[in-house]
């Protein structure tokens, strides 16, 4: 029996009427699908006929159970090894904090053939559900998009956030709802204006969907006053302010 | 008669089948679609039944014949006050440099109603597809996308290029071939490490796509050498070192 073939998917941001067609045929023709709760993958059997597919639970949010990356890196391998066509269905896209490369790096050691579709990122397409687009002629010519899991001034922070202040485009930041006091404050004080619009948007492209604007200076209050939750994205720049509320 | 309505798609990098099944499903709708040559324009024949369908042509493409963008306006407007479904399809995501805001806002001004679908943005995609992810854990927490069409120390740039050098995270450049030589030299004067894994990608997601891999102080010397023409993305940072070369 041959190597079976393993596909990266990305899902989009949550409505599965978001994936790209090549996801769709993707899934279509997989005889496994590894799924977290990321992305389309609670409405699976409403856009996809699973008879004869095994759909595995790989769900990795914080504070639930746990499976390990390497273990998703290893049950992707094992199946491809049984001949099986595997579909890796992602929120988003697979390389934007997705930990999509980790897992072609952990196909491609196991001698096994990787394709990886892109997909809609929740870090622009959430933002643009509330009328936050992240891009605006005349008005910003860059977009910068930052993980927000580790505060400014921690020693594992990759990111000069005093920088990113200077820079003069849009700052997106995902998974940061718990260090928004902390963000917003070290850019504020790096030089970004405090009246610079700001807006957040928790549970994007979902029926839960609820949308806040502010400014730099006044976004984490907002966000502990409406207690907002993860998944959330936020964003400080002009654009925020061009925002039409839903 | 009643108003029709206005749907901005985004089209995805290039190939139809990176479209959403949204995106596809608003196109099967339309009743007028205005394409320009970016996203999958040209194979939407290949894809969508187009009887009874007007679609029309707005090419923006440098050089190329120019419908303003005004006149683009005007004529989403026109068409859904005859009670038309239009749809405006949009290479990669519509809010990324791709003036889709300025079209929503037109729409809202004449009182009409539109919808935005989002799509998979050529700057994530496309170095996705020679091997380069945005993001690779260890590596980086953050992504900037600029727009190259504005040198650095040009009076119009709203870019502070030396900030953008020491934010510490990937830098994807669209719009930026002319002006690529002066772009890496600026990054790199303002603390950018000259031998920072620097690629470039042409026409990603189509048959013509090639990519060359290089550093921020050879990038410029490279694509020159190559010939590389517009359109095309290219990256500076650790990830574009992750490259598998296709």
């Amino acid at each position: 029996m041959g190597n079976g073939h393993i596909t990266l998917v990305g899902g989009g941001p949550g409505a599965w009427d978001l994936l790209t067609i090549r996801g769709l045929r993707a899934l279509e023709a997989a005889d496994v699908i590894l799924a977290d709760h990321l992305g389309p993958s609670a409405e699976l059997a409403e856009f996809l006929d699973l008879t004869g597919k095994e759909v595995v639970d790989v769900a990795k949010l914080p504070y639930a159970k746990q499976v390990a990356q390497e273990r998703i890196n290893e049950l992707l391998v094992a199946y491809a090894r049984e001949g099986k066509h595997v579909v890796r269905l992602k929120g988003g896209d697979p390389y934007v904090f997705g930990r999509g490369f980790e897992e072609l790096q952990a196909c491609a050691a196991a001698g096994l053939t990787c394709d990886v579709v892109p997909g809609v990122t929740s870090a622009i397409s959430v933002p643009a559900t509330a009328g936050v687009p992240v891009t605006q002629r005349g008005a910003t010519h860059a977009f910068t998009v930052v993980s927000g899991h580790v505060p400014p001034e921690d020693p594992r922070s990759l990111v000069d956030w005093g920088a990113l202040a200077r820079v003069g485009g849009t700052i997106v930041v995902v998974m940061g709802v718990r260090n928004v006091r902390a963000i917003a404050a070290a850019l504020v004080e790096a030089g970004l204006d405090a009246s610079t619009p700001a807006a957040v948007v928790q549970e994007g492209e979902t029926d839960a969907q609820r949308a806040f604007f502010a400014t730099a200076s006044t976004l984490a209050d907002v966000m502990e006053a409406e207690g907002v939750a993860s998944p959330a994205v936020y964003v400080f720049g002009e654009v925020a302010g061009l925002a039409h509320a839903r």
